[in-house]
């Protein structure tokens, strides 16, 4: 795996920097490489992919250049289309309500924390919702097992769950089974991370800035067939088959972001590919997990095993002010963007597809040398 | 003003490259060198912007220097507040109306071309619209004065006129009078190419891949007095109360269009402010419409002279084969994007704030030889 160069710090001394950022997150080395010396220069045309028209040849081929290697690593057939739409994730928690229920019709999700619950609040305001279980009775400590959810009523529009909340770090360790209601997913922090069965799935989202590239576009999987429940108005871009006929062109988009999110798609190919992201994402994760288990109490984290986020992992030391102690600690040694979300405090390693095992290693040591000597 | 460097071309010759492209369009070639340098150390972070939580104090001390930077271009008081939002103009032709006008309520715009129709249908899907002018009466040769247009209806949500057409090449000559009415401006192809009566708006929105950065990014110039209007449901992010709530970050915007927004709001005062914005895009369109009023009938733009735009020249030849082979020799001659947009054909250049006087020098040039060789 290519390293990060020893760079300049703040502080003048030059070491490897290592960021564990939530998001916008790191992204591998090569990639960053190659955007910095082709930024003038996109596809050999002598212009920046910045100045670059969205309609001309050389974007037109970047784009399926981008999907076909999404389909790729994915294995996924024509029956889904390929969307790359702006506004976050979070407009698809609008847009999906907004597409696949009609007006009225009930909508039902699972609460596994802050994520799910924007989720939530978003659809409540445009269609009714039904939560069908909340993790939020075991205080966001566990995603809850399916078979103590409620069921799904019959006229249920469709059923959303969130793969994995960065902030209180809990991971879905199943894929929930829907007999008829289509299932929706939003799989921000973890796409790509490892195989997926899309074909369980009726519609997957996720914001690029984790696992596919720089912030600014969602990926959007859609199985076509639900094209044929979106009967209603759904106004502008909102509307699914819109944006599906522009082929995600309805207005322009940030070029770069979709350059870059294809040159870490090929970077993804290069490496190996999803069983490649998946075996990566569990040695990482089982690192840090393994020095907060084996801390005797010093590092603790909250969450039950069997719902621990490979992705996002936070922990907290035996009081506050080692944390901020850790933080400034971690700062000066290169180990960047470990504060935990201002929501919940503590402290946060999110490791994503980007993430060099070095990083981890770096933190590792990092984290035990720290709980030997305030330990 | 800084020349852009010699660069390879695609044939390998070495010569410079001038972008005429409509957007996203050319960036100053201080702003690029600046990017391309820093792209990977933001504010002496060691991290890229890419790679840099929005939520960090060196993003934030980004975002308040170029909020700065732009309100003193402007001249603009706090009565405003200044968004950046995703989703581009076309997210604002639903916005505006989804905000400014409640269910049922009467919105009234101009049609002076393409995207003023997209303006029109957009809103039109969610509220009731009149159109008080069309430029389609004389095929979209001119801006219809105000003393023609239907009256604004009493009740009327607010007004909404697009400031510059980059398709037809129609630019308004004047601000339109509204009596109490809200005044709305679509300036995506025209903001800060010239000193503005902002006051005399009551919201204008602006996408910013013409004369502000790289695409990603809409400045949004919301009077805040408008925010007593909104008194019924808008949904999630496309409510204007939550967005200024959120400083624009409701949900993680792309960090790089941002920064370059901000670089490119410190070149341009840098570079003498609206005042010397203005005098160049005058010196600019001065130039080029110049030579085809010279050529003869060889070169045709069908604008009425009051009306023409500074910052998109739609023009012809005699015939359309001359017109490729135009578009054919000025790509080997450095001059690029100079493709008339798909659905009028022809030759276009886009003149922003971005292009250096020596670009429009060696457009002219070559304007002149070719007509001559071909006249």
């Amino acid at each position: 795996m290519t390293q990060p160069p020893v760079r300049d710090t703040r502080s003048g001394s030059r070491r490897p920097l290592y960021n564990f950022s939530a998001g916008p997150a790191c992204l591998p080395e090569a990639v960053m490489q190659e955007a910095q010396a082709h930024f003038r220069d996109f596809a050999g045309t002598g212009l920046s992919i910045l100045e670059t028209s969205h309609r001309s040849g050389a974007f037109m081929e970047m784009v399926a250049r981008t999907e076909n290697d999404l389909r790729d690593l994915l294995g996924l057939s024509e029956d889904y289309a390929v969307l790359f739409l702006q506004g976050g994730a979070t407009l698809q928690f609008l847009m999906t309500a907004l597409n696949l229920a009609r007006p009225g019709q009930i909508t039902a999700y699972v609460d596994t924390g802050h994520w799910s619950r924007k989720a939530i609040a978003c659809a409540h305001e445009v269609r009714p919702v039904t939560v069908l279980a909340s993790a939020g009775e075991d205080d966001y400590a566990r995603v809850p097992e399916q078979s103590s959810w409620d069921s799904l009523p019959e006229d249920a529009a469709y059923l959303h769950y969130t793969a994995n909340e960065t902030i209180d770090g809990l991971e879905f360790d199943f894929i929930p089974d829907v007999e008829e209601a289509p299932l929706v997913a939003d799989m921000s922090s973890t796409i790509l991370s490892q195989p997926l069965p899309v074909e369980r799935f009726d519609l997957i989202y996720a914001g690029a800035q984790k696992n596919l590239g720089p912030a600014g576009l969602t990926l959007v999987l859609f199985r076509r067939e639900l094209l044929e429940r979106i009967q209603h108005d759904v106004p502008g871009q909102l509307d699914y088959r819109t944006q599906i006929a522009a082929d995600s062109l309805f207005n322009t988009p940030p070029t770069l972001t979709w350059w870059m999110i294809g040159l870490q798609l090929a970077w993804i190919r290069g490496e190996g590919g999803l069983e490649e992201m998946a075996r990566r994402a569990r040695e990482r994760a089982d690192l840090v997990y393994g020095i907060i288990d084996q801390s005797e109490g010093f590092y603790t984290n909250r969450v039950e095993r069997r719902s621990r986020s490979r992705t996002n992992i936070p922990f907290r030391t035996p009081d506050p002010g080692l944390d901020a102690r850790f933080l400034a600690e971690a700062e000066t040694a290169g180990l960047l963007q470990l504060r935990g979300h201002r929501s919940r405090g503590g402290l946060r390693a999110s490791l994503y597809n980007a993430m060099p095992t070095a990083g981890v290693e770096a933190l590792a040591e990092f984290m035990n040398d720290f709980a030997r000597r305030n330990g």
